[in-house]
């Protein structure tokens, strides 16, 4: 353990209270690194990159193995990203609504290029859980279509939907998996995506999710549940969306009128 | 790297793909032994003690150590929970919605009783980037007030208010740390509560945050950032509030109108 002083000056709204640091002043070695790589990082333009680590062990006085456990941190945080060999400083984290408007919808809004990879597009017997979410007898066929979201051909999240075949027939045959799939169940499949149900929250990366969406394992991951409802009040769908946590925060606009 | 065979029944819509395991078939020996161990703790009741580290590793013939990264994995996504010095089965997350209401109508509606603790209550001089986000003169004085917030005497959160003390000036001596501060905003200083945006992301538990919620360090957490404002249109409060990752999920209902 280290000491480390306490910051006599406020910190700011955003910020964690005196830098995280307890009040008896000790933290783990690696933490203090990750203080003060954190104002390097903080004094730096996006898209700089780090010196190395051996550089950072140096001019820290600390070993390589502390350095690269509070690299990891701030790269699990977002705010440092990989690129090629090297360590950059990244951008602020990606600002989704959270509202009926699409993926496709959120990342254009940021000045991104929204894409998508089909993995998998299949139909198979509904299991139970699932037959009660979508409100069909289990065993009845459901779509299973599963995709890598990009952004800017960055991988970002992974999506699946459920969604009954008898919904959406032609799904296999009419539709392109790097379009919206919301314009697509409006426009030609005549579905008004009239509410749904969102349950928010954090997981870590399996390995098959990890390769996916080519994260390290065991990374932070927000995931949504979202089951969706057409003009009369059926649902249509069951949506389990996972999101680099990294890379992505979700915003929502709160009105006194659900109160 | 271990083989695991390749699932042949359809996943529910809640669960990962897969079991998580890719396409190739190998994963982690910590993550197949983390699977066998899901189905393990799938089997038992809420609150069930697990067997211990070493009865596991023999059981799954598997390292000590091996089971331990198994073990913390279930932890950090709040499928086990620790109990003295036993592991047991966890119960669902507490799910609060993403709405006005407070947290302690949030807890209660899930049969739960709210506490909060005081860790500190003081004023600053507003930094600058809280005074644009009040719309106050930074110097301004703005009231800091952190709480812990606990469920069933559990400590599952942290709570930073940030208000102006032009707004509240009798906050230190007025106001119980231990109620709810909304209902005080509304009955005692006559403050509407008519809006809000809020930002969601995961981050990591400083070690001082971790000390207060009593949590493992870098435990995933719920940050969400809420900026308040009343019937004029005025932002009154900045909120920083950190919940325990494995504890919360977050609810809302999105329905047409916005779009």
């Amino acid at each position: 353990m280290s000491c480390v002083p306490s910051p006599g000056i406020p910190q700011d709204s955003g910020a964690p209270v005196r830098a995280g640091v307890p009040e008896h002043g000790r933290v783990p070695k690696y933490y203090a690194v990750r203080i003060r790589l954190t104002e390097l990082v903080d004094g730096l333009e996006v898209g700089r990159t780090l010196p190395t680590e051996r550089e950072l062990a140096e001019r820290f006085g600390a070993a390589r193995e502390t350095v690269r456990q509070a690299l990891r941190d701030l790269l699990l945080e977002g705010r440092l990203r990989r690129r090629g060999r090297g360590t950059v400083v990244a951008g602020p984290k990606l600002e989704q609504p959270l509202s009926l408007a699409s993926y496709t919808e959120g990342v254009r809004r940021q000045g991104l290029r929204p894409g998508r990879t089909l993995v998998d597009l299949r139909s198979w017997p509904c299991p139970e859980g699932l037959a009660r979410e979508l409100d069909v007898a289990a065993g009845e066929p459901v779509w299973h279509m599963e995709r890598v979201l990009l952004a800017d051909d960055e991988r970002v999240g992974l999506e699946s939907t459920y969604i009954p075949v008898a919904r959406v027939p032609g799904l296999d045959s009419e539709f392109d998996p790097d379009s919206t799939f919301y314009g697509y169940l409006a426009d030609k499949v005549g579905i008004v995506f009239a509410d749904a149900d969102e349950r928010l929250e954090t997981v870590l990366a399996t390995p098959r999710e990890a390769l996916l969406i080519g994260t390290p394992p065991a990374l932070p991951m927000l995931l949504i549940h979202r089951v969706s409802r057409d003009g009369e009040g059926r649902p249509f769908e069951r949506v389990r969306s996972l999101y680099r946590g990294d890379r992505f925060s979700f915003s929502a606009h709160l009105s006194g009128d659900g109160r």
